[in-house]
């Protein structure tokens, strides 16, 4: 099933089911107002949007669909965990700021809690107040979870997965030397994140969502210019491993984002999922970073095909300007 | 007016409004359910609020109240975003990991994302699954801010302030080393964070909210000893401050939280707010901290009094549990 969030005026927007070919929608307002709401009761509702999915995919019901009018499917959630689970992107990050690599890198994940009040739409802009502060987009798979008790071992982990989606997260680079410098992690370097269009329940991933971890390829572009579609597939910790430790002295709610951190592959010819790992190899080949951060007008596009080239999650479409 | 969450099996409780002597309140359930539903709603549902409270002054309506019914005013929160705006700690704590003082740290505030899905009531017990993990309390003033636009500028802060509340920010002090050297700040190292019973509009705190501090002492206590009463207007950011950092790149939704970070005295006869204080003072006093950590059965008191000795935010009070 493919849910999404119709913008309507409201904090949380209003949920509708979209059909698999991404033209047609059904409004879920007859069952729960938004998916906060679902998320909150899902054994009760999961049955009922079944049902609605089904009537949709038979033509009883629906209405074209608009996808410029989606936000994110969470217009604010309780919580945003971004992990870094592709230790390939890690080294080249660290290596580019000359930044030592962290101990335990391979055996205990890398996580930072990021803001989650205020989430952007897949087609928000983007305002930037300082072209100097050097933003960047991070091309990433993210999770929405289920209640998930403290302490959950990564063997049960995978239970606690409700929908799987895309994320953006916006990164100013310039001031992240600073920020990291001072040792409490990220904050004013993490502008509001980006999510897909649509959250997908895992069975729609079929045999390309195995072993907690998406093995389909991530594009980006930008100004249509493709940057990279390096496999998802390569993450070193897997979904389980990062709920694991997410939850590992605390409980998660229902509706908490998971986010895999930068896709990125070993193999440079995939290119990348964020300018600074492509700068970083720009940088390593000739000693210069030729690829400048993203100016304002600039325009960056995200989306995973499946095999047969049709857009999963829809895409991810969002303009710099000032401000 | 004191606003406080009555647990009643939902996620997000029921809203009451209580008395000034804490001894009776009235549910405000025919004019919003909880309290992030108020915040969403602020001007509409204030003034029916105050009406409420006045005719609950008056003796109109309202019944004997149950502290111990009281979870956390936001159970589940948009965000809790903790500062360390007492310098003086900063300087104590970082002097007992062996760790540098950061750069700028009189210029900039030191700012952390908390996890905010599943938080603490104030009669929560808190399961500790390992007492070598070094439980501590951090006794801390806290704020509910409104909705609050990226780049507030300082001078316009506090007009986004919605009520006032004490916060203990559990730390896990012997898993922050480890966790601060991989660069990212802290994670699992902050299990669920607790919140006094009662929230109170600013003006309830009349001369005593002043230049965005608090001015009285936060009184903490470890099984009925004191362990410190400093007081918390010796903040050396205000809250004007860190609400401009925080919202420095994003805007800030309605319902989130804002902390002071532990406070601190330098005058060292006012104690502490947290063990680590005690046990660097102990350390620099004599060679060794003596003082140990929480372990199973502790009980965690926090509160603040009026200058006639009432308490202002009810009291948190907590016992450290296995789990």
């Amino acid at each position: 099933m493919r849910l999404a969030t119709r913008k309507n005026g409201s904090r949380d927007g209003e949920l509708v089911v979209v059909s698999a070919r991404h033209d047609r929608w059904a409004p879920a307002r007859g069952i729960v107002p938004h998916l906060q709401a679902a998320l909150d009761r899902w054994d009760e509702v999961f049955p009922q949007l079944q049902e609605l999915d089904r009537d949709l995919a038979e033509g009883k019901l629906g209405e074209p669909s608009d996808m410029r009018a989606l936000g994110a499917p969470l217009p604010r959630a309780y919580e945003w965990i971004d992990a870094s689970a592709f230790i390939q992107h890690i080294e080249l990050v660290r290596r580019a700021r000359g930044a030592p690599l962290p101990e335990g890198l391979e055996s205990e994940p890398l996580m930072y809690q990021g803001g989650s009040g205020c989430l952007l739409g897949p087609y928000d802009d983007v305002a930037l107040a300082d072209e100097a502060w050097g933003l960047d987009f991070e091309a990433e798979i993210g999770l929405v979870l289920a209640d998930t008790p403290r302490g959950v071992p990564a063997s049960r982990a995978l239970d606690h997965v409700r929908l799987i989606l895309l994320a953006n997260d916006w990164t100013l680079r310039e001031l992240v030397p600073a920020e990291l410098a001072k040792g409490f992690g990220f904050f004013v370097s993490k502008p509001a994140t980006s999510f897909s269009p649509l959250a997908l329940t895992p069975d729609e991933l079929g045999e390309h969502f195995e072993d907690g971890r998406v093995h389909l390829p991530l594009r980006s572009s930008v100004n249509g210019r493709l940057v990279g579609d390096p496999d998802a597939g390569e993450m070193h910790f897997s979904f389980a491993d990062l709920i694991a430790h997410a939850a590992r002295t605390r409980s998660l709610t229902a509706g908490t984002l998971l986010g895999s951190g930068t896709v990125s592959n070993r193999d440079p010819s995939r290119g990348a999922s964020c300018l600074v790992e492509q700068r970083t190899r720009e940088f390593l080949a000739s000693g210069k970073a030729t690829t400048a951060y993203l100016k304002l007008g600039d325009r960056v596009r995200i989306e995973m095909l499946d095999p047969s080239g049709a857009s999963l999650f829809g895409s991810i479409e969002q303009t710099v300007v000032a401000g």
